[in-house]
């Protein structure tokens, strides 16, 4: 497909129902579109703010529920890992391993990442340049890996907020396949509740500028109910808001393509 | 035309012969592409960074040659005032006065220009949130007008870099018509030899997104021979590139407006 | 006086008695400390964020007050200008001519400043880096004078939030003396309602690192109330608490002194 | 002691000869001034830019040359932790275990490091808030610990440069003891290079800075040939210079605690 592809899926696991609704929603609207469609799915979150926050339903269950995905839709799924020990296990389960932006300039966990065969996806640290993503992509290719991708999802602006440097998408491409996280850099950190603000409003923009600017791939935490997800409700897109959003972009993209 | 607007022109006019030179090689493309052009050129250079940089030909010269561009290609004028004795002495000269970023919170300067009667076009400070121009455009219309349009020229990023934020063009398009200015976007200011760098292999990139994200009209300077110019040379776009950059972001507009 | 100088005074001269009495107060405490004074207060405010904020009491009056205090007590004075008629007019009246920051690229109001002879107290652009404002000083030595200062008022951080970069000041020693100014570094402009907030209680703190650092002078707004005053109330120091103030700073500079 | 605590020592452990060489040299002079004394160095670097870079010299021999350090000298010890499992490892060697900044957002990390019973220094992300540390604070009080300090290493300031915020001083003592890291403040990151740079003439005024705001600690890496150091080398402090550095900030300390 000369489209560009579509991570997509809830912030977190919450449950199997949940996860196969979504899918199969997702699904129904990418086939349509001729959009690749790798389900997104967190089987843990490991940099909640607060304690108290929602960090997941057990590791191994949600695992198996992204295996489910994959197998019931035939598609390929991806999910973020954390520690060293999580690439294995991970890589049991799903076909692309991300890498969190907090922990993009940890080696030991890139590694163990690509030394897994799987698809790396890099997310840039909000506090990286465009320009410094080519060392973590040298470190996949020193593990005898040539299979990364690289994830913009905001950089730090002031204290509480994110923006996107769209002049990294061209930069970043020269190193790997790049691909835009709309609902992450729209987050708006550090709020004083101790919970991440966002501005949902934007995400059609920043999709629409990504698109423009030749971004491979688009990331997009939706949900049924983003009001009631258990984490990130603030920036995910209501799904019911989809296929109006992809079918505006694909055909971006097409004009995109043609010049 | 539902086709975005362009201000284009040399940075500072040097001369007759160049200032027509260029606005009939930028007319000859606009009128193809049915984009409305406005040509523009800055009488003075009223804010460089050192005392032996270039700063003009002599204001009323200068302005004379603004009308005569006008007048032999029957197109508006756009050029920017830093003073409010400026306001009444431009307003006789050209179309558009165009507020210098740095002096856009300059109260009096502002209502200058707004009570000369003549399109107002302000440029969003390289220091404020597009939200704050709100109270810019307002000062325009308590002075009797309704005559604003708004350029986003980017945003400080540390001290040697500008980002556009592109959250910023449909928030700003609330207050007035949005232009985005793609070459002071890509300026890179402080630098250690007192002369603003730039990114103009970015050009495109940064036009682009703002295209793809409902900018009104595009602000490009642009020269023969961007690296003899007299100013801002670092960023103007080589005459010879336009007409391929406006085909391909008509062509980005066409799909956009029919979303 | 081995002791660093203090520029303080009102945000805007609100009328001669309110002037005439800060300044006495003010004078009582730095006479004590073996402080230099100069009195500061602005006859226009020329850039106000929405156009019905206060400007002043009438340019002419205003100056003459200041004129008034420098001859009740026999301390100088500072105002800042705003177009390049200013510096003639105020010059008349006060002893040192101040650029706000906004304007310190503005190349013909820093060059009128200098011609008058008086003292031009560059403010730093908070769109510029310490290194940069080696260029507005030098503006004043093209012009012939040698009498200038420089003074720190915070940096962009964000759209909506100030940062003092305590490496500037030893940067910027070394191209005229260095004045911190501890009011409006404390400013969060941009904010939604069009008047610029601030954090007052962090006065003392960014006063310390000033003076441990190495500034020569401090620029502090003050009013015997703060919160009716007609601008800037957000940030002005209580007058109460000036003279504690004051105190701690000078047992830190005599230490910094002796080092 | 009223004297500030000091956390100093190589970046990385290189070798016992050295380690037992820099601690002894760094009490020699803290022992005279009264400052409480931690030596540090990093077991493991893991998260270097390139993956080329020198990671160290195995973690067990790193970690036994830390308690040899401590035994030989009777300071407490503080090394950098990376992964859930390095806590227990490292807590039965040293005394304070160190939150990289990077890091200090894994939930699962911070939990482990409390659970140790050790002092947990919580380094501030250089992405975070000084208000967005109390709830890296409170995931510590959460465990059953209260043992915990808070060290600020800058804020991402641009892509290139780190900007020290010294507000978050007071706000953070709110929370727990800050300690100052004049070392990694003073970075220059994402270099085109792949190697941070610093600038390291900037560490007595960042300190002096952080003295006289009330900083509790100083965090400094120092080393005897710091250009020939296998990490970090651009910003440790050259430790013929410790002496005199140290010497004045207690002078301004003494004067402080007077206030």
């Amino acid at each position: 497909s000369d489209n560009f592809f579509l991570l997509a899926g809830p912030c977190a696991i919450e449950g199997e129902d949940m996860a196969l609704r979504i899918a199969e929603k997702v699904l129904g609207i990418t086939d349509k579109l001729n959009i690749p469609y790798i389900f997104k799915g967190s089987f843990k979150k490991a940099n909640r703010s607060r304690i108290d926050s929602f960090t997941g339903i057990g590791d191994e269950k949600a695992l198996r529920i992204l295996r489910k995905v994959s197998e019931t839709f035939d598609i390929p799924t991806v999910t973020d890992i954390h520690e060293v020990s999580d690439a294995k296990m991970a890589a049991a389960y799903v076909d692309v391993l991300q890498i969190p932006a907090f922990l993009v300039r940890q080696t030991d966990l890139v590694v163990a990442a690509a030394q897994t065969g799987k698809v790396v996806n890099l997310k840039k640290g909000q506090f990286m340049s465009p320009e410094a993503m080519q060392h973590a992509v040298q470190k996949v290719k020193d593990s005898g890996s040539d299979k990364t991708w690289i994830t913009d999802r905001g950089t730090m602006f002031g204290y509480q907020d994110m923006i996107v440097d769209f002049r990294g998408i061209p930069t970043m491409k020269e190193y790997a396949p790049v691909v835009l996280d709309v609902t992450h850099s729209l987050q708006q950190p550090n709020q004083s509740e101790g919970v991440t603000g966002g501005r949902p409003e934007m995400i059609s923009t920043i999709a629409r500028a990504g698109i423009a600017t030749g971004a491979d791939g688009l990331f997009i935490e939706t949900h049924f109910d983003p009001t009631n997800a258990k984490s990130d409700g603030a920036n995910m897109l209501d799904l019911s808001r989809l296929e109006k959003l992809l079918t505006d972009l694909t055909a971006i993209r097409k004009v995109i393509k043609s010049l």
